[in-house]
C-alpha cells in the first residue's frame, strides 16, 4: 500500500512508519516538527536521545534498504499544500497522528488550550476535505484516545464506539444506535470528541472510509524496529505535561524519588504498549471498512490497571517509595473501567503485557538514560479550573 | 445590564441589539462585519438597503436617545484584543452570534468548509476561553440551530437538548441523561453540533452558565425597533446561499417567477420571526442558568410548515406559480418534525405566526425593493457531495 502518515516523527508516529516500512509498503512522513519543537517551549528533551527525523530515514534506509519518504509542513495550516500531496502521492491509505496530544499540555493557559483547538480540529477537517476534494477512494485511520468515552460512565462495559439505547417518550419507544455520548475530560479530549463529529459527517455526507481508534495510554519506548540502530530510538517523555504516569513512575523511581500519585490513585486507567499499537494500525489498515459503511471505531488497549497499582508494580521492581498529592484533574476520584476490545483481539492482536514489558523499561530506558533527566520537570504543574 | 453581543451588526445580531437597547440594557456590538463582506464575494447585496454600522448606530441614538458601542475585530482571530475587551466592559452576559451562518455557503467549495470550520469553532472556543480567563461570572447565550438535531430522528418529539436513554448490557440496564444524538446535514450544521461539546467541556469544568438557543429558521424582516427609521432596517437574504427558503419564494413570485421548490417539498422545517428571535434572547438573559446548572438548551421555534406547504401560503397571496427541482442535499425526501418547545412559552414568548406575518414580507420587503434584486442570484447552486 501507499501510505502517508501525518504526524509520522511522533511517539506513535515513528515507530508506526518504521512497522509498516518493514511489512513492505511505501511510507511517507508528514510532520511540522511541532513537537521537537514543543520540547523546547518547556525546556525539556525526550529521555532517550532522538536523532533528527532526516537521520532516522537514513538510518533506517542502511538497516532495512527500505525508503522513508519525509515532507514537512503543516496539514493545520497548509491546505493547499495538503491538496497536492495527497494528488501527488495517491495514498491508498493515510493515518493520522498529527494531533496535540497532552491533555495537561492543552489546560496551561489560553494559549495552550487555543493552540490545541486551532490546531487539533483545523488538522482533521483539512484532512478529511482534501481527500473528499481529491476524488480518490483512500482510508483514514485516525488515532482517537479512550478518553472520548469519559471514564467508567454507568459502570457497564465501554462498547467500541456505538451505543445502542432505548428512547421513551410516554408509551412509544424505539431502539437507536448512537455514538458513545461523549464525556471530554481536558481540552485535548474535548478535540477528539468534536473529531469524531467530523468522522461522522464525512462518512455521512461524502462516503469516506474512517476508521477511528480509541487508543488507552501507550507505554513502552521501543519496537522491534526502533531497536535495530540508536539513531532509531523512540521518544520517551517523563515530564509533567507529555509523560505518561507509568513514564513519571519510571523516572521517579531511577532518581530515587518516592513515586508521586494524586488522589487515592483509585483511577483506573487503559494500556497498550508501543508495539501493539504499531500492530493494530497494520490490522486497521489490513481491514478497511467497505464502500458505505459507517464509521469502524475499535478501541486499542491491552488491559486496564488502577493508578496505585502501577505505582506498586513499579515499586516492586525498584523498590522506590509512593507518596499521594492532590489531583489537578477534574474528576472521580475512584472509578472501575470496562472495555470492549474484542476488534483487535480477533483480528489476531497477540498483545505485551505490563508484567511482560516492565523490567525493561527500567532497566534498558530509565536506568540507562537517566544521566540526561532533569528533575524538576517531572510534575505536572497544569491546573484544569479554577472553579 | 451589561451586555456584550458578538455579531451584532448581523440578520439576528441587529434587531436583538436595539431590542435590548430599548429595554434600557448597556450594549456593546463587537463585529468584524464579515456578513457585509461575505455579500460582496458573493457579488449579491442585502434586498432591503441596509446601512453601515456607524450610521446604523447615530440612527438609534437621534431616534431613542440610547448609545450603543461598535468595536471592530474578529474575535476567532484575536484572543488578546477579546480577552481585554470582556475586563474592560465586564459584561454581565454576552450573546454569540458570530459565525458563518449559511448551510449552502459552508458547502460550496474546500476554502468555504475550511473558513467555516476555522472562524466558527474558534470563534467560540476563544469566548468561552477568555470569559474563563477574565475570572468573572458571565452568562453566555448562544445561537444555535435546530439543524443540530437532524431532522425527524426516530418520529418522537425532539426535546430541549437533552434526552434520557436506557443503555442495556445483558440483563443489566441503566438511565442515563446525554446531549440528544448529533446528526448534522452541513458543515455549518456540524460545527454547531462540535459548538455543544465546548458548552459541555466549559460547563463541566470551569462552571461557566450557558444557555444555548436550539434556532429554527428565522423569517420576517422588520421589528418594532428596526421600523423606526429607514437607516435601522434589517438585512433581507434571498440569495442561493444566505437566502432562507421562504424568502427565496417571496423574491421569485415579486419577480413574476415560479417558486422553486427542491426535492417532493415534503422537508418539514421549523420557523421563528425574528422578532420572536430578539424576544427569546431577552427571556433567555432574564433567566440564566444558576451556578453549577448545566447548561441550558431552549428549542427557539415557534412552528413547522413543510417546504411545500409554504410555497402554496406565498402563491396564495401572490398567484405564483410552482416548479420542482432536484434537491442537492443528503437528506430524507420526506420527514416529520415534531418539537417541544415549553420553555420559551411558558417563559411569556407570545409568538407570530407565519399567516399573520407573511402578508406584510410580501408588500413592505418583496415588492417594495424588488427593482434592487439580482435575480440571478436566487437559485442555490452548491452541491452538497459527489458521493
Amino acid at each position: 500500500m501507499n501510505i502517508i502518515l501525518f504526524g509520522g516523527d511522533g511517539f506513535c508516529g515513528w515507530p508506526t512508519a518504521l512497522h509498516l516500512s518493514e511489512l513492505g509498503h511505501s511510507i511517507v512522513i508528514v510532520d511540522n516538527l511541532s513537537r521537537r519543537k514543543i520540547d523546547i517551549e518547556l525546556q525539556v528533551e525526550s529521555l532517550t536521545p532522538i536523532a533528527p527525523i532526516d537521520r532516522r530515514i537514513e538510518t533506517w534506509k542502511e538497516v532495512s534498504g527500505k525508503d522513508i519518504k519525509f515532507l514537512h509542513f503543516d496539514i493545520a495550516q497548509d491546505y493547499e499544500i495538503l491538496l497536492r500531496t495527497i494528488k501527488e502521492e495517491k495514498p491508498d491509505a493515510v493515518v493520522h497522528f498529527a494531533e496535540q496530544r497532552a491533555a495537561p499540555y492543552s489546560m496551561k493557559s489560553s494559549r495552550h488550550k487555543i493552540y490545541t483547538v486551532n490546531n487539533n480540529l483545523n488538522a482533521t477537517n483539512n484532512l478529511c476535505c482534501s481527500i473528499v476534494e481529491s476524488g480518490f477512494d483512500i482510508h483514514l485511520v485516525h488515532l482517537g484516545t479512550m478518553g472520548v468515552y469519559g471514564y467508567g460512565t454507568s459502570g457497564m462495559k465501554i462498547p467500541e464506539g456505538y451505543l445502542n439505547v432505548e428512547l421513551k417518550e410516554g408509551n412509544k419507544s424505539a431502539e437507536m444506535e448512537i455514538l458513545y455520548p461523549a464525556h471530554p475530560g481536558s481540552i485535548y479530549h474535548m478535540t477528539k470528541t468534536q473529531d469524531q463529529l467530523f468522522f461522522y459527517f464525512y462518512n455521512k455526507n461524502d462516503k469516506l472510509r474512517i476508521t477511528d481508534l480509541h487508543q488507552g495510554i501507550v507505554w513502552g519506548t521501543q519496537t522491534d524496529q526502533t531497536k535495530r540502530h540508536d539513531n532509531l530510538i523512540n521518544r520517551f517523555d517523563y515530564d509533567g505535561d507529555y509523560g505518561t504516569v507509568l513514564n513519571r513512575f519510571l523516572m521517579q523511581s531511577a532518581m530515587g524519588y518516592p513515586l508521586t500519585v494524586h488522589g487515592t490513585g483509585g483511577q483506573t486507567r487503559a494500556f497498550i504498549h508501543i508495539k501493539d499499537t504499531a500492530k493494530c494500525i497494520q490490522i486497521a489498515l489490513e481491514n478497511p471498512p467497505q464502500a458505505n459503511e459507517r464509521v469502524k471505531i475499535y478501541n486499542q488497549m491491552v488491559e486496564t490497571h488502577r493508578v496505585k497499582d502501577l505505582a506498586n508494580k513499579v515499586s516492586q521492581l525498584t523498590n522506590a517509595e509512593i507518596t499521594y498529592l492532590k489531583n489537578p484533574r477534574n474528576e472521580a476520584a475512584e472509578n472501575d473501567l470496562h472495555v470492549k476490545n474484542d476488534c483487535f483481539l480477533s483480528d489476531g492482536l497477540l498483545p505485551t503485557t505490563l508484567d511482560e514489558g516492565l523490567l525493561e523499561e527500567v532497566i534498558e530506558i530509565a536506568e540507562k538514560f537517566k544521566s540526561r533527566a532533569d528533575t524538576t520537570k517531572i510534575l505536572c504543574k497544569s491546573n484544569w479550573s479554577n472553579a
